[in-house]
């Protein structure tokens, strides 16, 4: 079991209430960090041994700071993923209604989930950016803002009140947490496992796109997530993260990614880890493991 | 010429700098809004005539509310691209030095680009969210924090001296912005433009993507942008949007975004416009006007 | 109804057994010619409205010679196909019993079907190629042979005595023959029909026949027979005769052979026409008529 | 050295022309025998070592007889190919003029190639099938025929004189013939190899051509033959033959003949061999067996 982790913070924020789920973390030493980039250099500088930080939300996307530093940081390993519905309550001050609410504040994802909502119900408020709705959660407390979006689990921690909770557009909302560690040997096959691989294009040539997602095709395996992101040397120039069905021990995986690596300019194994919503993935015909070790047997017997 | 224009406000941004840029833009009504979708319901409603806002950064990638605003909001159109070089400088009041600087405020857009320098040259200082970099000088203005990211140009309009100029991490940092329109005839073709479109998948099943891609490449059309965002109906449900080169005018064009409409359970056009950063497309043999024409020629006569 | 037919003679072919399959060929003047080229040079010069020929089978293969007759001489066009089943008999002058079988003649494609038949039952004879079967009969009648292979109706032509029939090695063969006319307008589409066409590959590049199954791929066309012959220009330059399901007034087949002609050096049509064996053939969604139409309706909404 | 061969005869052949240029074979014993199948048999019993047979002919196509021996009979293999170029000469017994032939005989594979030379020079002759181009002659020397299509080494052996030499359509007309042994291990890798498989179509899916093209596609390997060949099951039943370069012992090719085995129904490997005509192959970028290699061991450092 991991002595300490380090999570996006405050204390209050999902992130935190993702990293409670773990088998152990409850017992674990959890420091909150004020970035993401903060929380996975202590992760790397080894001052914690675990971190956990939100990747995608079904509603907002990808979070673009955590692909970022994954892709492009020095090296990390996801080694497990969490699926936390989002559930967002307005938090005020013991006493205020909705009709005294002037300013709303929250982290910049929340708002865009709650923006319908915001409208219907407090017209006239006026946004306001928090790094963290556990921080606008205190500016609440500490008289800053009238109201903050946060989870109603944060309520007790800051001596608020949840004058509406379920405040979201959309229904049935869920981020996706990853947790890491340091380079590693990848958690076992479960038989419902998730990849991550990044792939730099090399040249920029118009059908690399299509080059890539034949490597995948051809040996059946499903994509989950797609996500281009600048590689920062101008506009037009990208870098692929990839999320696909299958563990990096499995033979089609395996192929697959030594078929993006020759290919491709560079590819970074961000990992392999079981799938948190996890059907069993549908194997295409002739590309489970028993297929490819028939293939290879056959193949030396021809090579004589 | 329009006589009023919508943009991501306050006075003092990069979006304002952008949309100077546009002939007649500066003789024009220009209106600041708070956000992105406030912009784009005033341009919806009939209150200008035009907005401009960012849709993508070389640096920080693609602007998700103005992906999902153009993707699933009332429908808008671009007509036109704007390139703008990206140079943050830090402004303070006049007297601030470096060894002053506890809070640096900006856009959280901003901060990522600027994290390394200033992680070397004001290592203390702790970073703030802003909803806007004009905001953030604004609050320096005030007192409120001690230094802001934003573009030099805006250091006279709030009173504030340009401690440092090309404070970011990467030289060359572009910002994209479109020009939209309420939905129209598009521009008329140019030889160098670009189209936009939204691809909802049929199915979400497993090649989705790739089909996609196919449409494209055997009309031989190169698309400079595919970026997948969630529909909002949970993680794994994605749109594409897409731009690539061309003009919906073009036969390749058309027969490729017809392509697209029927394999993919809906498709939106979101504009043709001339491409800003225009080098002549390279159109593969076979798929030029001409080319199309005379298939079509030939059809026709052996259909007799 | 055509007046006069050429067909590879001579009579008592399967041939012959397949033009009178035709309506109204019973009553019109049947003109046997020693070769397939004698046979389609009749037709193009205006000799007869009509020839029918042998197209493959289902042992033995496509049959050369009309492939590059269709393919490379001057323009004909497939209007019409028979499906014959394939049934060979052992024709010998009466009187004679397999073991006084010295001599087999046959056309060389009825040989290697019948091959192991042979070996079984008249190990000892020695194999003779004839022009035709019915030839191989003459020579027989003429004592020249002691059996032939052919069809068992050609018996009483030519006063011979059917010692076995079914003397094949496959059950279930079938030749497919094409009647064919001077270029015209096709037949009207009937909802089963075929499409054959012709695809000389430009610059011999690694990727064309795999580009040219793309152009059929992304309408959803089925192929049911792809065919390489030389273009004569050398070892490794190659023509592709392809046959596939639809009609070239459906939309899915038009835009396909359009496609086609762009990718190509050059595509000749060679017919669309009622489809023998014709169950119904799966459309794809999204590429049948409608949905073409449909989607060229939003093409001329969107171009404005 | 092997000591004896087999070829399809009899002496006089461009067969044995094309196995003569073999080195030893001047030495070894050279058996003729009558057909394919024949001088097949022959190897698979043990009788000789190796047979030398035609397979393809730039003009005429590949040899039907010889494709379905080597696809379905029971299993040879290809160890290495002869190219040799094909001039007909016009063979008659000394004294005929042009105007006295009334018959010529030849191979049904030479009559096509000779066409448009027999109708511009001997347009009353008849043609006249023969098992082969030397039985031809062998006729014409016995008075049966006036002429025969040959080649000119033929005309001393059979006592005939050359009336007319290159007697052909085409200029450049090659006959590609291969050498064949039982079963064993390929012979070593020269750079410049070819390698011919069968795949036997799983389903007769309709994209499983393009399935199997796409396995090539993506280890980069060019084909440089693909014929389709009826299984003998039904029209629309097929296998395909395939020619490609490289070795079986190459990486790239090695795991396309995987890719291969598991998504085709079966797969025979009929002979990796060096070509004949060989320039090097070009190798696509990522491809080669460094490639492969470096790509493997990235694979096992990130299995951990």
């Amino acid at each position: 079991m991991p002595d300490r982790y380090a999570y996006l913070g405050p204390e209050g924020t999902f992130t935190e209430a993702a990293l409670l789920t773990l088998p152990g973390a409850e017992r674990a030493e959890r420091l909150p960090f004020a970035t993401v980039p903060a929380a996975l250099d202590a992760l790397r500088g080894g001052a914690v041994d675990r971190a956990v930080v939100a990747l995608e939300n079904s509603v907002e996307g990808s979070v673009p700071t955590t692909l970022d530093e994954l892709s492009t940081g020095e090296q990390l390993q996801i080694i497990g993923e969490i699926h936390l519905p989002v559930e967002f309550a307005l938090l005020v001050r013991p006493g205020t209604s909705l009709r005294d609410i002037k300013t709303v504040a929250s982290h910049p994802h929340a708002q865009p989930q709650c923006r319908r909502w915001l409208a219907a119900n407090v017209p006239d408020a006026e946004w306001r950016a928090s790094t963290s709705n556990a921080e606008a959660a205190q500016h609440v407390a500490d008289g800053l803002y009238d109201a903050a979006l946060a989870g109603s689990f944060a309520a007790a921690r800051f001596g608020l009140s949840v004058l509406a909770s379920s405040v979201h557009d959309v229904e049935g909302a869920v981020t996706r947490f990853v947790e890491l560690a340091r380079p590693c040997s990848p958690p076992a096959p479960t038989g419902r496992d998730k990849t991550t691989a990044v792939a730099y294009i090399r040249d920029d040539h118009a059908g690399a796109l299509l080059e890539i997602l034949q490597e995948f095709f051809v040996r059946g395996i499903n994509l989950t997530l797609i996500q281009s992101r600048p590689t920062g040397a101008g506009l037009g120039s990208y870098l692929f993260w990839m999320d696909f069905e299958g563990h990096v021990a499995d033979a089609r995986v395996g192929e697959a990614l030594m078929g993006l690596r020759r290919v491709c300019a560079d590819v970074r194994f961000v990992g392999s880890y079981p799938a948190a919503a996890g059907t069993r993935p549908q194997v295409r015909r002739g590309t489970d493991d028993a297929d490819f070790a028939a293939a290879a047997d056959w193949l030396a017997r021809i090579r004589g």
